[in-house]
């Protein structure tokens, strides 16, 4: 008899369970060589009874490695370590390997608008603190109940019930729901045909741009506006015209100039609380923008990624909801209602666009989570969703109006901003004395990772300002932030 | 004093809690108008004695309607219902909403390249039973252990730590863990810069062929293939060769022959089990594709997606672990080797074209959810993954030789196939005398949706064949399913 006490060890006290670190010591043992194919295990009881565990605990051990091939069972016979092990070696089939990652791309690869990725660099400590440009809260989002029913729906599942085909435009039951929700709070009238569920507002851009836009085209954005959704449009070929954004929207009678003398074939609008400045489109501009997709003919993509979140004013309702006979394409996403990590956006336009929409998205990746699309579909239906968003517009209320107190208290002479009616960032503007870019790289040495702002600049615009996003924040965290960017400010040569 | 008893209803053996109950009572009364604004309530011990509840249930549901601002709280005057309440009512701002999903687009869009999309028929049953074309069965998958480490990431969240930017190639810890992943099993050496994570293998291939092909560009395809790959780089305005592919793969001969007269850009290849026909890409052909990837200067798409499931033979060291000179792109997923639900794939090349693909990724999707990634990082590295894969190996053998024994014993003069060495699915072949499209329409009817084989088609080949994805039925399913097909082929005007 081997020595099992010695072989075979394990801590009651580990994180693992007994019988997984007992079949791991074995696993072990075999691959050694110490237990050699043929060998004869102690039966059950004998091995508990040496081991000091119970015998269901062995058993479960032999149990994993009879499933992992690891030993055979045979009637009268007993545990034996299996004669041919389980390990498929890779067959190698040329010279041995070489570094990979210094290698670079001898072909040629067409090169890609640089959208502001950061590169990551190894062994750098991530930030203590991060001001993101307005994101919701995971910990006040009702996540707990979205895994809740997630799992409920993993442990329930058989087969899968529907031809996956059909999925590519995201699961049933979430475009149910979203036909509904979407009229209940936004009064859009649509039916399943018109929903296709994505992966986030990102991926809806993206789908109907590649849809409209062919290279060449003009699509009109706001200035300053959203850069990605820009990079995108550039990416796709389109030549991009930026119009100027006030404390209105998007300024439409530059946009009617600017058709007079070109012919636009897609504008990207985002109605409340325009990225980045967040100020709201008006009425009459929503108007004249919708007179004005008719007379020169252009299809509107209307971001309403912040519709959920209001605090002073009502929201308007979307363009979408209005008769524009088919020429905006609406879309918004939970990343923002719910938290980043839920990568479930959704887009709502005519059926035979969204069904082209569909076809792209299945070649882009094949089809979403739908397992999770259906448990976002029950919070919907079920109320948790509209009673979550109650509370997170009370407390992202809070939030906003305690940002703005500590940037009047603390920053009155360094920023100026004007305190926005919904969503979830302020847009800070810093004034020209204080070089944004600067005061982020002195925040980074003190653990807050803040934008420098060098993502909206243009060559033609210097804004020195950057989106605050207090959403994500709770008092003590933004109290910091403030703390850090205030003591930037001051060890600055020339501080106020 | 109001009638609350008869006001508020609950129900105490209901799923809902007492208190949220109490609670969706009152907002109910006082949306009816039942409960005026400024209407005093009971205090908690008084309508707690009232409902015949403990008080903290009352003080929970006061808690939640003050949170949703339907009631103020003021000291010694107790609870009220708000003055200004909660709902933000849409403000309407043009004329009354009309039906959306009438409308068809005005302006004219790009058409997609049909990619089998199937449409959603309301009303329609889905089927009892599916025959996939070879995705895993969730029910064997380390799904809980997944969704732990993913509720222990939610519930430990604090604001965000890593840059949203530095994310658009993945979790730093699935990066990190995949390099080292990749190496144990597949002899890949690669560092994290040289990994991207992905949305799953197609927005792999989506990401690879976008940076690699323009318009015009000539693309190897297998024939038979996967047919929604070639969809996206026909999308991608690619022209698209097929080459036949046979018992040993693809053939690279007649490859040698095309870059004769043409020059690939790029050849897209499925060496373990390809799809559809389940074939290995012979040892001696790797090393002739590499050759000519170097003469003809062409880049390789190599997509081994089944690399991990192998039966009677090893698998052979994929061309990415090569001396390839960076021009392979490797790349598979774990909607293959976990769960079609699991939507996170990956992608291995030089640095230089990683980056490049993940500021393509941020344009299409901003990025992935990092928490899962991170859960599943954690399930690589302390080896769960590993274990199921063992596990999971040793069932899908049972689970393809009891499919092939029933195809033997029940539809032997039906259809003919090759025992796949690996994989999830067996590419079978109907014999000419029984049309694959009728049976399916058939079996339609009797509760199991399979595949027409349409799908692989080309005006050239009918292959009247299907893959029969036996990784994700029990048993019990396929043989259901094979008594469906039985049945279906005896209801045939000339049956066996």
């Amino acid at each position: 008899m081997l020595p099992y006490t010695t072989l075979i060890t394990f801590d009651k006290a580990a994180g693992t369970s007994v019988y997984l670190q007992i079949s791991t010591s074995l696993v072990r043992n075999i691959r050694s060589g110490l237990l050699q194919p043929g060998t004869r295990l102690p039966g059950t009881r004998e091995l508990a009874r040496q081991l000091g565990v119970h015998r269901k605990t062995v058993i479960a051990a032999y149990n994993d490695l009879y499933a992992q091939n690891w030993i055979t069972v045979a009637p009268r016979k007993g545990f034996t370590v299996a004669g041919s092990l389980p390990e498929l070696k890779p067959q190698p089939w040329k010279r041995p390997v070489k570094e990979l990652h210094q290698a670079s791309m001898p072909v040629p690869f067409n090169s890609v608008i640089n959208s502001g990725v950061l590169t990551y660099e190894p062994g750098k400590t991530p930030p203590r603190l991060v001001i993101d440009d307005g994101f919701p809260d995971p910990r006040l989002a009702p996540l707990p109940l979205l895994l809740r029913e997630y799992r409920s729906r993993l442990a329930n599942q058989y087969a899968p019930r529907q031809a996956s085909g059909t999925l590519a435009a995201g699961s049933i039951a979430l475009r149910e729901a979203l036909s509904g929700y979407l009229y209940n709070t936004r009064g859009i009238r649509t039916g399943l045909p018109g929903v296709l569920v994505t992966h986030g507002a990102q991926m809806s851009i993206f789908l109907a741009a590649s849809l409209l836009v062919k290279p060449g085209d003009l699509v009109v954005v706001g200035e300053p506006g959203y850069p990605v959704a820009s990079y995108s449009f550039a990416q796709l070929g389109a030549k991009i015209l930026k119009v100027p954004v006030d404390e209105h929207g998007m300024d439409t009678d530059a946009l009617a100039e600017a058709c007079r003398n070109a012919r636009p074939k897609l504008v990207y609008v985002i109605p409340h609380h325009h990225h980045p400045t967040t100020v709201t489109l008006s009425p009459q501009r929503r108007m004249h923008l919708l007179e004005l997709a008719a007379t020169c003919n252009f299809a509107i993509i209307e971001d309403d990624y912040d519709y959920d979140f209001h605090y002073t004013s009502s929201p308007y309702l979307p363009l979408a909801s209005s008769d524009h006979g088919g020429r905006v394409v609406y879309i918004g996403s939970f990343a923002k209602s719910l938290a980043a990590s839920v990568r479930i956006g959704f887009m709502v336009a005519a059926p035979d666009f969204v069904e082209q929409a569909s076809r792209l998205r299945r070649m882009i990746e094949l089809r979403g989570d739908t397992l999770m699309e259906d448990a976002l579909a029950t919070l919907i239906t079920n109320g948790d969703l509209g009673r979550y968003l109650r509370k997170a517009n009370k407390i992202c209320r809070e939030r906003r109006d305690h940002l703005c107190g500590l940037l009047d208290s603390r920053l009155k002479e360094v920023v100026s901003y004007e305190k926005p009616a919904g969503g979830m960032a302020v847009w800070l503007r810093f004034q020209p004395a204080f070089p944004l870019k600067t005061i982020a790289g002195i925040a980074a040495t003190r653990g807050l990772h803040m934008s420098s702002g060098a993502l909206f600049d243009t060559p033609r615009h210097q804004y020195n300002a950057m989106r605050f996003g207090f959403a994500s924040l709770s008092p003590w965290e933004t109290e910091d932030a403030i703390n850090i960017i205030t003591s930037a400010v001051q060890s600055l040569p020339l501080s106020p």
